[in-house]
């Protein structure tokens, strides 16, 4: 199939310094056994994105590769081992998926994978990650191993499915969790990943959601998708109105997913609460009261990445039954990369895709 | 039987200000139907109850009540409800047993009781203990409800049953933290509590546990108790050090049992490590990175009070197998009170028990 | 308010023998200080109800005591001591609440109370019920302990209120087994206990929900209730229907409602799926292979009675969000109460409610 | 380095129809990149090695290929992408390890690996194990990928390590059922699984372990390896002697290592107790009722090979805490393997290793 396919196609590159330029670039090629190549369906901006392009940069990436981590398509070509996945399945990609033979995965622990970590080109341990380190999705053509791509059957549109990841890491701290009858949660952030876990929380029986956002417009999103209140931390003050929306009590599951709110999480909980921490951010450290935590009994459960959640997410999402074009704010072609890319930056919209 | 108990009997009343007064009192006499007498066997000397000594107090104490609320003894009489227990029984005492019918107890959340911390001397909820708010144990004699008494078998010294309570937090946090194959746990506090965390959790065939105690003679009990190092952090620098006798990984599981070590928690533990807070300080904030609990998916867990774990802690006890000769330093007798305390005050010895 | 009360009321004796009588009955009286009095708003037919009524009968019961244990009202008389309830609250009742204070309640085992099983009327172990062992809700009034009650502040109607314990059960089961993402589940046997677990198993989630019942009414109600297939295992092979509808996995997660298919629910488990039993079935013994519980990976979870899920399934009930309306088949003045016992004799129906 | 080896050495061949032959074989070479050569140290016979010695065989193997799954030794070569391995290490061998990049193992399932179950020699789901389907380890080298291989660097005996795999199939027993403080536990079978168990239960702090076995000589050995009890079916009524010997309650705790047993655990167990189940027999189906399973609230686990636990078990070997020595009954060379086996058969001793 591979003769098929052209010599070069349109690609973002990463020039460094803030610059992403699109230019042709050569088609990549079959060259190891469970390689695949897949046509790009669609590729999202993530935060981390914009980290990269920041002048200077707050994460790592090398100049010269293929931008863009958040990826699907349809497989155009398969080398011999790529075991169960053929030329016209339509896959999702994990981009950070676990070697599964090093000695965190035979422990289980596929998030700690040593080889994922063991990044060549840093000094400190950082997912070696497509579209940062190698070439990544935005582009018409992308390959990857094989055991990175999950296969899809049901009829969902691509801008969704390259919600599979990020969905994937809210479910590994749903998973920690755990969802149980009488919940009333509180969602600490309503950016993507919030929005996420306002979604998927309503999804699994959760009685009261409360999200904390102050951008209006996040907010009204969220209502749309499920949100049963939405809190301005600029104008109330928020444990005072979380305690007044429970009864008093407080909220029994907490998810932050902001990364500089662990305080608020631990002041609106109420006891014997669980506090998902989703967030990163390097420059905060919290400021908390340790005997609040011993005396309500507080769990605070950090989750990172995906932990062998990606199938299960691609479930949620093939179930048609999240709202889902709630979170998806732009779809845009791969023409409009630097439009796309100043919307991400200004804090308009949510999740912003490109069709190549 | 209760006819044949004396008129009076010597007891240790709290006259606050800091001030403990020997005196003559009263003997107690049943009034409820489920009231027990009970002849003091043994009653030790808590942490809170050098707070409540302090001047000022940072543990509130009602002045004129017999002091002391870690007891036990034999039944010396019983109201005609004390279901399931009889005169000449030995029983070990939960001082803050749940009530078992309010909201909390219904929900299977005993130790946040409602009736318990609805403290008729307070104004903020307070467990409502005797020994700081009605009489407790520093006597001859000490009246209960019989369900705060369990029925003590096996031939152990009262001595070592006051260790019940203490010892059924430690276990409250244990089954929180669960203990798994290959866990490598660091206890931050040699004090009573941290001792008795160090017991449990090398009983429960933890490979290695790692005591951080600056206290010279505290480091050598509890190397005597089991432990396999024990680290000064005046003198060393206890991350490095635990890396390096955990080969690089760091502790698994973590034990926060002095109230302003959450830090130090933090920077020790091991990726998907668990940490247990029991720890009390109120005047502690800690100042933490919230990421690292993100990257490192590390799991704080407050333990506040036992929860369930009496009976638990009890056939622990009954056993014979934890070293708890380790734990307790003096035995006193009971007009050694002025002694015991300023024993306890100068942080000599470990848990300081009366026998009245 | 008790002076208000009449002297006599109309109630529904158990005259052993099968035979309920509809008769005239004093009205109960405070005697206990935490005894309330309840104007009943509703009771329910339970299966044991019916196994009571067989003759012989298959569950014990006390002739001369008012029938009826699923029962709900407003309070009409409270002694001083009934804490936290008041004249003119609605209340749903735990017909079996936990003491406790004995040794298993404060072991944090609340549904294998000594108290509660502890019956005088028998010489096994049998939980003490009203309705059956003492005067119960078929009744104008009834009265119980305070501690049996729990306050309802939503608009619902007495009707679903009666659900309340039936529902808390099938939570006790869902607890155990957890709801996953992806959970694909079987539901076995579909009278007001399947059909309960139905109703919640979609309500938190869960992707598809199977039942296997014969009968077709109950199977149309179970659609109408959001079941997405019910199988009739009279006409079908449950198994291969079960392996078709899941992709050829089979069920991750299994409801055995009537106490006779714990084969059934093996044969149709997926690798490492959990299967709660919740049914009763005195006669019945399983006839299945140990092999296939090991190498599947299966984790069988006995649920017996509720287990602190009372508070948490008139959460449930109170969001509104559940069909009960489905469950509840008929409403009927108690003056029908032979009618009622037919039709619930004859497997007509669902729930059979009376309004007394 | 493999230039150095010789060209043949001594190999056990399974001939089929029960015979074994001590013959010389072709030593191995490295052909894949990640392939390694072992010089073994020592391997074990297991359960189902006589299996299929059977005439007829119930466990398949493919005559011709070098017979014996559980072995260890030192590497003697490596191939070039044997990451974190080299010629000199010694090591333990996971003989059914996940591929790590399946369906299941993505889903964190790795002892559901498809790959390894996708047996090319059988027509039904099967492990593809060496010493069964390809060369083993009875003979002097063995070649296998290098991910099927643990580094070891403590300095126990290669007769202990040998036991790595299966004292980690009872950790993943044990880790689906956990230890709590108070357990009582039965375990039915005292050969070598079910001595693992007794003395993994003891190390991990459980109080009281029962042993149920009729065999003499395994009875002693249980003794001196911890079982504070072993009853002889034969002899005595099981559930009475459990009964009796913990104070009515039964246990909590049950490890079926038999797989005929599961009735008999059922019978003396406790309520709320968990029953493992590791025992594999095609032939048996239990007949217990189910009616038990939900009133007591039992947990069947069925634990189905390792599950994660190798290097948790390697670690518990390294630490030379466990009394291994009692499970080895005997240390033949290799060419007694006709002795050995007669030995096994004969159930003469436990764990009966090989020293090539």
């Amino acid at each position: 199939m591979t003769d098929s396919l052209p010599d070069t196609m349109p690609a973002v590159i990463f020039r460094g310094e803030g610059v992403l330029a699109l230019e042709q670039h050569a088609v990549p090629v079959i060259t190891e056994p469970d390689d695949i190549i897949i046509k790009v369906g669609a590729v999202g901006i993530c935060g981390s994105d914009l980290h990269a392009l920041h002048t200077p940069p707050t994460h790592p990436g090398l100049p010269g590769v293929i931008f863009g981590h958040e990826f699907c398509g349809e497989i155009v070509a398969a080398g011999p081992q790529a075991r169960g996945l053929s030329v016209g399945d339509r896959v999702a990609v994990d981009q950070n998926p676990p070697c599964g033979r090093c000695g965190p995965c035979r422990d289980g622990h596929g998030n700690f994978c040593e080889p994922l970590f063991d990044n060549p080109h840093l000094d400190i341990p950082w997912p070696n990650t497509p579209g940062f380190f190698w070439d990544g999705g935005m582009a018409t053509y992308v390959k990857v191993p094989s055991y990175y791509a999950y296969r899809v059957t049901a009829d969902v549109p691509y801008e969704h499915l390259v919600l599979a990841e990020p969905l994937g890491c809210v479910l590994n701290g749903i998973n920690k969790a755990g969802v149980v009858v009488g919940d009333r949660a509180v969602v600490l952030g309503g950016g993507p990943m919030g929005l996420l876990a306002v979604i998927a929380l309503k999804h699994f029986g959760v009685e009261q959601v409360i999200l904390v956002e102050p951008a209006v417009k996040r907010a009204e999103v969220a209502k749309q998708a499920g949100a049963d209140l939405v809190l301005d931390p600029a104008s109330v003050d928020v444990r005072e109105e979380v305690l007044a929306a429970t009864g008093g009590r407080g909220a029994t599951l907490v998810f932050e997913a902001v990364g500089s709110q662990l305080d608020t999480a631990v002041d609106v909980a109420a006891d014997q609460a669980r506090i998902v921490v989703i967030g990163i951010n390097n420059s905060y450290r919290a400021n908390l009261s340790a005997m609040t935590v011993t005396i309500k009994e507080l769990r605070i459960l950090g989750a990172f990445l995906m932990r062998y959640t990606m199938r299960e997410s691609l479930d949620l999402i093939q179930s048609g039954k999240l709202p889902l074009e709630r979170v998806v704010s732009h779809v845009l072609p791969l023409s409009d990369i630097h439009k796309g890319i100043s919307l991400a930056q200004a804090g308009e919209g949510l999740k912003i895709v490109f069709k190549p």
